[in-house]
Parts: C-alpha cells; sequence; structure tokens
C-alpha cells in the first residue's frame, strides 16, 4: 500500500551528535516517511520542532542536495545571509556542495513541522558552520572529527 | 539564496506524450520548485491539478523513488489496488522497480495541488499501466516504445 500511514513510521528522537550538541537537539524529532514507504534513494522526514527547538546544529552537505517544505507553524531559517521566517508552503533548496550553512528554529510557543527530503548519497560529509566539527558518513556509520580532520575527542 | 519565490520557478504546462494522451493532461501544471533552488539530484515539483484534471497516465518507474504529499484540495489515488482519497497532509511513496502503476485524479471542484518528489536518474523507463505505451529517458531525451520495446507510431 503506497499510502503511508504516519502512525506506523519510525519516529526518531534524541541525535548522533556527541556531547554537548546531542543536548541541544530536546524538542526536536521526525517521522522517517520515506523510509516507512520503502525509499532507499532519498530520505523524507516530517521534522517536529517542539518550541524553542532547533533542527539541526547549522550544517551544509557535500553531497546531498536537501530541500525543505514547511508544513506547519513557523520556522526560521538561518544561514550564512542571516534570518528569514517561513510558514506553511513556503520552501527552500540547499544544494550538495554549496557551503551555506543553514538550520531551522522554532522561537514560537506552538509547535512547528516541516518535510526535509535529503539524497542518501553512499559517502557524506557534513560540515558544522559555528563551531569546531565535522561528520563523515559511510555504510550507516558516522565518524565525527575536527575541521582538521582529526576524531574530534570533545570541544576544544 | 535557498529560499524559493514560486513565482520564480519554472512553470511547466502540456505534456511530453503523444497524442492522444497529451491533450488528456490538460489542467494539468507544475512549478518546478527544485530546480528552481538548483537541485540537481532529485526533482522537486508542485502539480496544480484543476478540477478534472489527472496528474501522469497511470504509471509506474523502474529506477526512480517517487513521493508525494497532498499540499490542497484533494486527490484520488488510483493504482493496482484501487483508489484512495488523499487529503492535505496525507503522503504516499512508490519505490522504483515496483510494478504498481498509480496516478492522481482531481474529481473535485477546486484547485488540488501536491509535491512531488522524483530521483533524477541518468536513465529511466516508466511504464504506463492501462494503455501499450512505455517510455525510456536519458540524457534529456524520451523515446516512447510500445511495451514491446519497437517504437511508438500511434495507438494500436
Amino acid at each position: 500500500m503506497p499510502v503511508i500511514d504516519p502512525l506506523k513510521a519510525p519516529h526518531r528522537t534524541g541525535s548522533i551528535y556527541p556531547e554537548p550538541y546531542a543536548t541541544m537537539m530536546r524538542g526536536r524529532s521526525s517521522l522517517r516517511l520515506g523510509e516507512a514507504g520503502g525509499l532507499t534513494q532519498y530520505g523524507v522526514n516530517l521534522v517536529i520542532l517542539e518550541p524553542g527547538a532547533m533542527s539541526s546544529l547549522r550544517h551544509w552537505h557535500l553531497h546531498e542536495d536537501e530541500f525543505v517544505w514547511v508544513v506547519e507553524g513557523e520556522c526560521t531559517l538561518i544561514d550564512d545571509q542571516g534570518e528569514t521566517l517561513m510558514r506553511p508552503g513556503d520552501c527552500a533548496a540547499f544544494p550538495a556542495g554549496k557551503p551555506n550553512g543553514h538550520h531551522f528554529l522554532n522561537r514560537t510557543d506552538r509547535v512547528a513541522k516541516f518535510l526535509v527530503v535529503g539524497t542518501k548519497a553512499p559517502q557524506e560529509i557534513a560540515t558544522y558552520s559555528d563551531i569546531d566539527l565535522r561528520v563523515e558518513l559511510a555504510g550507516g556509520k558516522a565518524r565525527f572529527t575536527y575541521k582538521d580532520g582529526t576524531d574530534w575527542t570533545g570541544v576544544r
């Protein structure tokens, strides 16, 4: 059955980030809609931001295109150009390899939701714009490093 | 600027289908949002169906994952299992290679809109479930054939 029952989609909470960053993701969760529907070439997640939550650390992807469509509430996009308030029906695209770090904040007092699509590249590097951190993703494993490529062992 | 202005997105009308099928797509158009945002790995289109319009001939993709999210109005999904009425926030996934032909009809008296995401595979074959037609897509070119692989020259 191609129609996806959101109640049966995997609901992910928490974060793969090392601390102290994982804790900063409190109030963010996502429904893995594409996974629930059997898609493998890209992910489609419905991200749910409680009041005060953020979608991720500000980051950009080397190999994966990203697309966001706001579904409910209001999200503030933060990127290299500044801040943009986005409402339902507003959308944004972040082409692979463009080093424009971005994330979304819910600064309102009600829940905000957006769809995010991201290619599932065999290998990926995400770089976190505001801190000395990046992550290499391959084969379902994540290796966090400093921006000089050495293993991350804590905030320095 | 990552935020996409829908007024600046390419607005496609018409169809690449040969007649008599192209005419059947009247009332369908799409905004190429992903293209407007510089994405190359998958397409993201906002499909607009006027009352009575259909999204496409009923079809399935060999190599490309497809995902649909209803944004406005009501769409009737037709697939091998029958009919499913879909409303804003409902979504469906069609994994590459699964031969479940599908399309969406607007049987209401007001406009319906849905987002559709589709991988941009280097080569693709789409097969039309209800008629003797398929299409091979590569390098920006489309070759329509009968299901036996010979060139399509008209309804037979």
